[in-house]
C-alpha cells in the first residue's frame, strides 16, 4: 500500500508543490491542514507528515507527531533555540528529518564543504560564503549559508562561534581575522537560492557554487525524506542520512 | 621620434612599474626624480611627465608643468581642496590628466555602469555591488564599489544617498527596498581587487565584473594617458577622455 | 486612461505571456486574435498591437496597422526580404518597433559590447565569448553569441570574419591569434540562455554576463516597446531606441 | 639535518621558483643541472631530486634516480606511453611522485570531482568542464581538464572514453549526449589556470572552480612532495598521497 503523506499548510505555494511531488513519487496524499486548523486529525490519518509552514508552528507540529506516534519531516527555517529544543525532544520518541535545505545538491555541497575545510589549512585559506536570494527575503545570512559555515567549522575541528563570524562587513572592519568565516548576502530579482563557498589563498582560489532554479527541488527532497522515514527508529535525522552521505 | 616621458619618484615601486611600462609602450624614458630633487630639469627634458608620488607634491609638480609648458599625468590620491584647486589652475595653461584610478577597465566599468542603470528601470532591476579584496583591507565597501554605486545612481537620475544604501546585510533586514543599491564585501587571500555590479530582474540578470591582478595596470593606464596628452589643448582631463568614453 | 494593447495569436504560449505582461504593466488588454481571424477589429480597438505570431503574418499585420493608423510591435523572426520590405513601407506611415530579441538585457549587452570593444585595444585585450544553453540545443555557437562577436568586431572597426574566429578549441590549436574573437559553448540542464563576454588582458579582466531565466523576458520587452510607441512619429525602430541606447 | 633537494633545469623559470621554495621550506638546495649536463652528480649529491624540465628527459632522469637510489618528484607533462612506462618501471625501485598538477587545490578538486560525480546521477546532471589559460597555450583541453574528466568518469563507474567526450562544440553538434562529458577552452591574457566543473540539472546547478594565480603554487607543492618522499617505500605516488587524500 502506498505511504500516506500529510502536508501542513497545503494551500500555500510550498504546500501545493509538496502535494504534486507526493503524487509524482507514487505516494498517497493523506490530506492537509490550512491556517488555524488543528493538526491532530491530519497526523492521525497520515503515515508521515511534512511541515514547511513556519518556525512558530514547529513546536505544536512536533508535539502532534509525538501524540500520534508519527514521523515528521520538518523544513521550516529560523527556529529559535527553544523551538529547536522542542523538535529535538520530540525526536526522542518519533523519527524526525529536520534540515535547513532539502535540495540534493545543497546537501552534497554541505558534505563537500566539510571535506574541503579539513584539507585546506585556515592559516592559508580564508573561507567566505556568499548567498543570493529574491528581494522579498527578510533576513541574512540564509539558513543554508549558516549551515555551510558550520560545515566549514566542523571540517576545521571547531565551531562556527569559536572560529569567529564576519557577517555583513560595512564601515571600518579592521583586517580579516585568521580562521574566521565570512558571510555576505545579496538580494534581488526572484532568485530561488545561490550559495558560494570560496577558499582564498594567495596563489589559488577554490570555490563551490550551488544555484537552485525552482523551489520544486525542495519538495522533491522532502517527499524523498518522508518515504525514507518509514520504519526508522526515533531520532533526529538530516538530509545527509536520507541521501546516504554519512 | 618617440615621446619622451619623465617620471617623478622613479625609485619607488610605482615609479619602477611606470618606467617599465614606458619602455613597453615604445616611448622614451626622459629620466626621473628621486625624493627631494628639483623637478624642473625633468620637466625641461620631457615631453610629458607622470606623477604618482604624493598629494602634497601635486601643487609643486603642477607649477613645474606650467613653468616648463609641459603636460602632466597626475595619479596621486587624497588631494586636499587647495591641492585640487592648484591642479585645476595649472590645467588652464597646460593639459593635465588627473584621475583616481588609471586602470582602463575600471574607468570603462564606471562609464558602462551609468549607462546600464539608465537603461534598466529600478522598479524591475535590483542593483547589487560585490567587491573582494585581500585580507589586510580594513574598510568596506571599497572606494571603487562606492564609485560604482554613485554611477548607478547617476544613471537613474538620483544620488546614492537618495536612492538608499543596503550595505552589509546581517540579521533581520526586512525585504529589499525598491531602487536601493546593495553592497557586499568579501575579504581573503591576496586579491588586488574584484568588483561585480549585478542588475537582477525576475527573468534576467545582467552583470559586469572587473578583476585586477596586478598594480601594473595603473602604470599601463598612466603611460597611455601620457601619450594621449601629446598635442592636446590645455584643460583638466580624466581617464574617460583618454579612453574615448566622453 | 491606460494604454489599450492588442495581441495577435493570444491563445499561443507567447500570446498568453504577453497578456500577463500587459496586466503586470498596468495597461489595458484590448483583446486578441486567434489563428485565421481578421485582425482589423483588433487594430481598431487597440492603441497599439503586439505581433509575435509568424513571419508569414507580418505583411498582413503591417497593412492592418496602416489601415487603422495604429502603431505595431513586431517580434516574429525569420522574415524574408519581401516581408521586411513590407514592414519598412508600413513604418513610413505608422511607428513600428521590429527587433530580433526583445530582452532588454540582451539589447543592452549588445550595445555595451560594442562600446567595450571600442575602448579596449585588441593587442592587449583578448575577447572571448562563452554561452550555455539547455541540452537539447543542436548547434553552436548561439545566434546571440555570434551577434556579440559581431558587436565586438564593429567596436574594433572590423568584421567578425576579418578579425578571425576561434570557435570550439580542441586539440593542437596553436597560440591565440591577436585580435581574434574566441567562442566556447556549454550545454546542459534546462538553461534558457547564458552569455559571457570576457576581455582578458595581462593585469585585468573585464566581463559582462547575461542570464535569461524565463522566456517571459521577451514579453516584458515587447510590452515596454508598445508603451514607448505611444505618441511616436512614424518610423522603423528597434529595441535600442526603446531602451534609449541610441 | 635539512633534506638536500636537487633541481634539474635550475636555470629555467620553474627551476628558479623551485629553488626559492626549497629555501622557504627550510630544506637545503643540493644544486641543479643546466641544459645538456649529466644529471648523475646531482642525484648523487641529493636526498631527493625534483624534475620539471621536459617529457623527453623523464626517461633519463628516472634512470638516474634508480642508478643513485634516490627518490624523484616528476612534474613534466605530456609524457608518451613509453616515457610513462619508464617512470613506472623506475618506481619499482625508488619512490616517485608523478603528478599532472602539484597545486594542493587542484588535487583537492580532483578528489571532490570524483565524489560529486558519484552522488549525482548522469541521467539528470550534465557534466561540463571549462578551462582558461594564457594566450600562448597551444593545445586544448588542458591536462588538468582531462584529469577532471577522468575523475568524473571514475566517480560514475566508467572511463572518459566510454562515457563520451564532447570537446570544442562548433557548428551542428546535435543534442547533448546523456552521460557524456563536455569540454570548453578559453584562451586570453596571462591566466595561469582556471578550471570549472559544472553539474547542470533542470532545477539546480552545482559547480566547482579553481583559479591559480601564480606558478609558484606548483613549486610549493613539488617541494612538499619531495619532503614527503623521505623514507617512503618504492612506488608510484601522486599528489593525493602527498596530501593525505587517499
Amino acid at each position: 500500500m502506498a505511504t500516506r503523506i500529510g502536508i501542513t499548510g497545503i494551500a500555500g505555494r510550498m504546500g501545493r508543490l509538496l502535494a504534486e511531488e507526493v503524487a509524482a513519487a507514487g505516494a498517497a496524499l493523506a490530506g492537509g491542514t490550512r491556517r488555524g486548523e488543528d493538526p491532530a486529525p491530519l497526523f492521525a490519518a497520515s503515515d508521515v507528515v511534512i511541515d514547511f509552514t513556519h518556525a512558530t508552528a514547529a513546536t505544536a507540529h512536533a508535539a502532534a507527531a509525538v501524540a500520534a506516534g508519527k514521523p515528521l519531516v520538518l523544513g521550516s527555517s529560523g527556529l529559535s533555540p527553544a523551538e529547536e529544543a522542542a523538535v529535538a525532544k520530540a525526536a526522542r520518541q518519533v523519527p524526525v528529518v529536520y534540515a535547513a535545505n532539502f535540495a540534493p545538491g545543497v546537501n552534497l555541497f554541505l558534505a563537500i564543504a566539510e571535506r574541503m575545510a579539513a584539507a585546506l589549512p585556515p592559516e592559508q585559506y580564508d573561507a567566505e560564503i556568499v548567498e543570493m536570494h529574491h528581494r522579498q527575503k527578510v533576513d541574512a545570512p540564509s539558513g543554508t549559508a549558516v549551515a555551510l559555515g558550520r560545515a566549514v567549522a566542523r571540517g576545521r575541528g571547531t565551531t562556527l562561534e569559536a572560529a569567529g563570524i564576519e557577517s555583513g562587513r560595512d564601515g571600518h572592519t579592521g583586517a580579516r581575522g585568521t580562521g574566521t568565516i565570512g558571510f555576505a548576502a545579496l538580494r534581488g530579482g526572484q532568485v530561488v537560492g545561490e550559495h558560494t563557498l570560496l577558499f582564498a589563498a594567495g596563489s589559488e582560489h577554490i570555490a563551490l557554487t550551488h544555484r537552485s532554479f525552482d523551489r520544486r527541488v525542495y519538495a522533491t527532497g522532502a517527499v524523498r525524506a518522508a518515504l525514507w522515514l518509514q520504519g526508522r527508529a526515533p531520532g533526529l535525522y538530516d538530509m545527509k542520512h536520507v541521501l546516504g552521505m554519512e
